[in-house]
């Protein structure tokens, strides 16, 4: 293959130590009990969002050295994969608060970094973001101390209703450049709207959010680091929602296996006694196990490349943060397509009993399909296929 | 393929005349309006079935004898995948309308056909239905005139609600045998139970059924007949089913392209100054099509061998009919393929906002979901691989 | 799907009778006897040329009143389809002296029409070709008389090695146009050369053909016409491809199914007696029969519109012309995939044993594999892609 | 998925130190070569097996203790892996010579162990087999002083023409169970057909051996152990079959890319000026990249799990011998499809003239095909299903 980075490196490491994957059994099992009701109900789930808090996951990425759990990476989305299937949703609202406690940490100088990596972990913050960078219409305007003030409106601002932090990306006209912040939520002027109503991952809070004259004072503007290092930021982003969608798959497998084993009728011509001898229903649940393996294989193996970088701190080279890149985008588009596949699956295994609609067991389809729309499939395949037939690496973009 | 009736046999016959599927462009239009906010609210849609029968669509497949349209079963098929394209639960009303039409027909005697067949054109009935094979709860009790008390329960009963009258079956523990009965919905002892509350096809008015002695009159009794020509019932419903697949996945491909037209933005790596033009997007449509086409080709070649069946009324032979079955799975397994997947597809051709709650785009999704569950692919596929390896045809059988 | 030709139409004609298909059986065995140690021979089958020309074959397309069989399209085709199955290499020559035939009877005058197509009848002509629009290495030079000289190359030759005729097609460098004609194979200067050595398709004498000084007669060359009726010719020759496809499909299927019929043996932990009974197998045998079926569908469909184009003659329009494009490469696209997933698939049908090289059971998916790539599956999508999305019919091209 | 093993414990070791495989790239250029010609031309590739031999790759799997490399498991596949990308059938033959020495490892005494371990390093010692299972024809009968008489056949006999040294495996009609010995090649009354004549694998050397009162000496026959841990030999051979799928995947996709690269023209209709800046061409090495991606990633989690199995020796308890059974049939179904999938796409990306002859670019098709079928896939894909639905782990089998 050429690659220049081989495989096997990723398995030549010490043994991580995975505390905080121990002991969710009981949040998880709380976080499952109501997903198809949260589901159906949408909104905010302030009171799951307790539990997460309250179980430390909130400081999973924030480096030990401010108190936190410092966790490696391949073990945060672990974290998040287990959280995911049981709820997608509510998996991506801590992957993105990890992904905040990530920007504030590449991009923001020492006080910056202990202000808000140390007050993640004494406060529990939930973080949210305003940062979409397809939707231009959140205006900065520089005022005289080094500050801005914010004017204007975000979509998709994942996991602010209810965050007690946020970052914010805006357009300033006069450099023409981005301005990146750090505010709290409650910050006056910033109206958090209650307008989130997907088809999928109901229970995101990412609705829209409106800026009045929004101060953000000098003290808390980021400057964007235009480093290797800092740039892994995006392939953080994106094995977050990679992560999302091997939870996905798993959890859809794990529904139909428990639906089927209790619920399971052989079918009138099928032979068997037990709907667990059918022939074609093992088949079904050998091939949904294989798409759920091959994309926790290539999403693991991602977040070994990643650790391996992100360990590599501002040394890090352009070209191995494109080898993390080509790896994640990798573990992303078979991620994408399990998470799609088997969610379908489930029904074929489990029957028309289980459309009943407060069984919601399409939500695990739902969120796959909203979730998976982030970035078109295509391109990020055509970046794969570009470094196998020309040996082109991913460039550095939004998504990849 | 050794296949004893050529194909060629299916596509030369004298041309149909198909008044009925000339005119329903206003009533398309009116039911796509508000088919999301309808699949959101589910529930009944009284004035939707209204505009159908308004249409004088009831009478389809009522023989001209009794004043029905008595149109051929392609032009049924066509018609039923015209709805199905826009609204799926209101064309599977109308496809069982017309299954229970049939029942009457190949089951009735002189007199019930008159009476039941002439009602509907005359009465503009809605047929329901309380006659799912694999629910036994419903039992009836022989009375001294010919009659039967019937009393219990049937799940799945699409169409009884709001309907005028229903076919029933039931169970006569002294015989061991189904009894098949005509009642007015209305009859006294029936209860229509408004529980029907699915993940998809939220319109068919599909809930469960209460009988408490509810009378059957002798004149109601329908003599099951075991011939080829009756048992094509089973295969005139498992047509509807396949053409409301096809509506389905052509539904999805026009909302597709309608969307991406109207909505479509180039993606910021694509190159092109359309979506239009995305050499991605136009493949995903080519896919789309390619399954629906592939569908809609084996539907009307197998609307045509049960038309040919048909046509030969109870000279129909075994074999003869054992091979509409086979063309009928071979059509339905390719159409429940095409369905799920073209309405998986359109989310990918559509983007992120079309994943907007309001706009329901997931239901063609989730209600070929929900429709291709009535019996395992599985055991569908393995018909078609017993014929292809040892000759074997079909075995009449509540789905074959 | 806004098709503005109704697929109904297709299905609405007076029976053909297809007297041609009803005695092969014979030639049929004879072929499949030695299909396998052809394929591993390769060369010319002068011994199997000769009982086609003997059964009458090569005045398929030939009008009746040339004294021709006159078929139909959809008989010519499903003639090349039964051959495909137990031989593809004979097969593509007979539909591509039925494709040098019609370009006579639409380019040439009545003159050439009377000489050529009386002479296929008369002579028993086998048709070559060197006529490949990607090869321009072969030059014509005007002579004074109106006609020309040929010097130079062409390479897929498709039938030119063991045929009496042929049509040429070379550039004229002082017009800058094509010219085309018709020669005898042994006019002086013409030199076939046996140098097809392909992995597949090997008895279709495709070698690569030298001209020196080769005189073309005034009478020998042909007006290529630029009307819709003429550019059927196109869309003729990729129907002959497509209905190679799908025979490779049904005559692998057929194969696999006598093997496993005579020689299959059940896997060891099957719990089965016969392999027959295998579920597996027989599942495999539904998929592989549900491609094949699908692609003969779609091969009909396209067959029927193009026999409805082609009734029409020169009043055809090109409207109705690029809607015969459009089913054809839909049938096309779906037979490619059928043909190579189908001859691949019987292997996991038959075992092991199956690979015995002698058996060259291989040769499906080799043919499959040669004849799928004269253009790109990739750009035909796209013409079904750019239908399906905005409504713009396929161009005339070479391939379309 | 209620796994008992995450799939962390397989990336925490550590670094392999993978001498073997760093100075090969000498010895693949040469193989690479000629592989097209020796596929054509089949038979035995004497010259190229002495060159493998010299590299000193015949000691692999002999441990240290004996002089041999005693590679770990995840080294010695990704040697057997390099060599597949070239050439399949003798990447084959050293898997298989591995195998044998395993064999010994596990089943020897320990005057066998060092007899036939410190011969395979002193001697360069090629190992073939006549074992295989489901092939009943080879009689052993007991000797008096503790050895036997061997009479019969056997097929399928990998490696054993060319060979030094084989094991047998023959059936003892007294006791009803099998005999597994080590004899030399060269011992009186053994003949090696030379009848291996396939669709691929060309130069596996697995012709039939024939046995005429072959005597095996006492000190010859082998004590097959019962334990988990002398039943890894069976998941290494499976795991040798994995990696040349892997193998032959990569290689498809690697000459692929360099022959459009070399050879590649931009399609008439592309709008491109080079074939690499094709998108659907991108698009199609891509997905090519993805399954070949994929399948490595899953056959090197199933290395390392069997390389940790391995390491317990005899304390190896059946359950964890099951999960690496688990993890060897998920990527075996993996590599298989990818093997086939990218060795037929090969043709999609390289166009009509890769069909040429001499190029044999389809002998990675053919050779994944005839290496695919040792034992179905739908078994495999059985067990899988048995323990996603059911938690059933595999059960040692001839093939698990």
């Amino acid at each position: 293959m050429n690659d220049p980075r081989p495989t096997a490196a990723l398995h030549t490491r010490d043994a991580f130590t995975a505390p905080v994957a121990s002991d969710l059994a009981g949040l998880l099992d709380a976080l499952r009990a109501s997903a198809a009701q949260r589901d159906r109900d949408g909104g905010h789930a302030a009171q799951e969002k307790q539990w997460i808090a309250d179980a430390g996951l909130l400081t999973l990425a924030v480096p030990r050295e401010f108190g936190g759990a410092g966790a490696r990476w391949p073990d945060i989305y672990e974290t998040i994969r287990r959280i995911a299937r049981v709820d997608s949703a509510l998996a991506h609202l801590l992957g993105f608060t990890c992904l905040q406690v990530v920007s504030v940490n590449v991009w923001g100088n020492p006080a910056q970094r202990a202000r808000y990596l140390r007050g993640t972990v004494e406060q529990r913050w939930w973080w949210g973001n305003a940062v979409n960078p397809l939707d231009t219409r959140l205006v900065a305007s520089a005022t005289s101390d080094g500050g801005y003030l914010l004017d204007g409106q975000k979509g998709f601002c994942s996991g602010t209703r209810g965050s007690q932090m946020m970052t914010v990306s805006a357009h300033d006209p006069v450099t023409g450049k981005p301005v990146f912040a750090v505010v709290p939520t409650a910050r006056e002027g910033i109206t958090v709207h209650e307008d989130w109503d997907p088809i999928g991952q109901r229970q995101t809070d990412s609705g829209s959010v409106s800026f009045a004259r929004v101060v953000v004072e000098p003290h808390e503007v980021l400057q964007r680091a235009d480093t290797a290092y800092a740039s892994l930021r995006t392939l953080i982003s994106q094995q977050v929602l990679t992560n999302l969608f091997v939870g996905i798959a798993q959890g859809a497998l794990e529904e139909a296996r428990a639906y089927v084993t209790q619920h399971g009728r052989p079918w009138i011509s099928s032979g068997v006694d037990k709907a667990t001898d059918d022939p074609y229903l093992i088949q079904r649940f050998g091939e949904m196990r294989l798409q759920a393996v091959s994309a926790e294989a290539l999403a693991t193996r991602a977040a070994y490349a990643l650790d391996d970088a992100w360990q590599q701190g501002t040394s890090l080279t352009a070209e191995t943060r494109a080898h993390v890149a080509l790896a994640t985008s990798e573990a992303k588009i078979v991620a994408h397509r399990a998470a799609l596949d088997v969610s379908e699956k489930l029904f074929d295994a489990c029957g028309a009993r289980a459309t009943h609609g407060p069984l919601a067991l399409d939500r695990f389809w739902r969120n796959a399909r909203v979730h998976t729309l982030h970035d078109p499939l295509d391109y990020r395949i055509r970046d794969v296929g570009r470094y196998a037939l020309s040996g082109t690496l991913p460039e550095v973009s939004l998504y990849t």
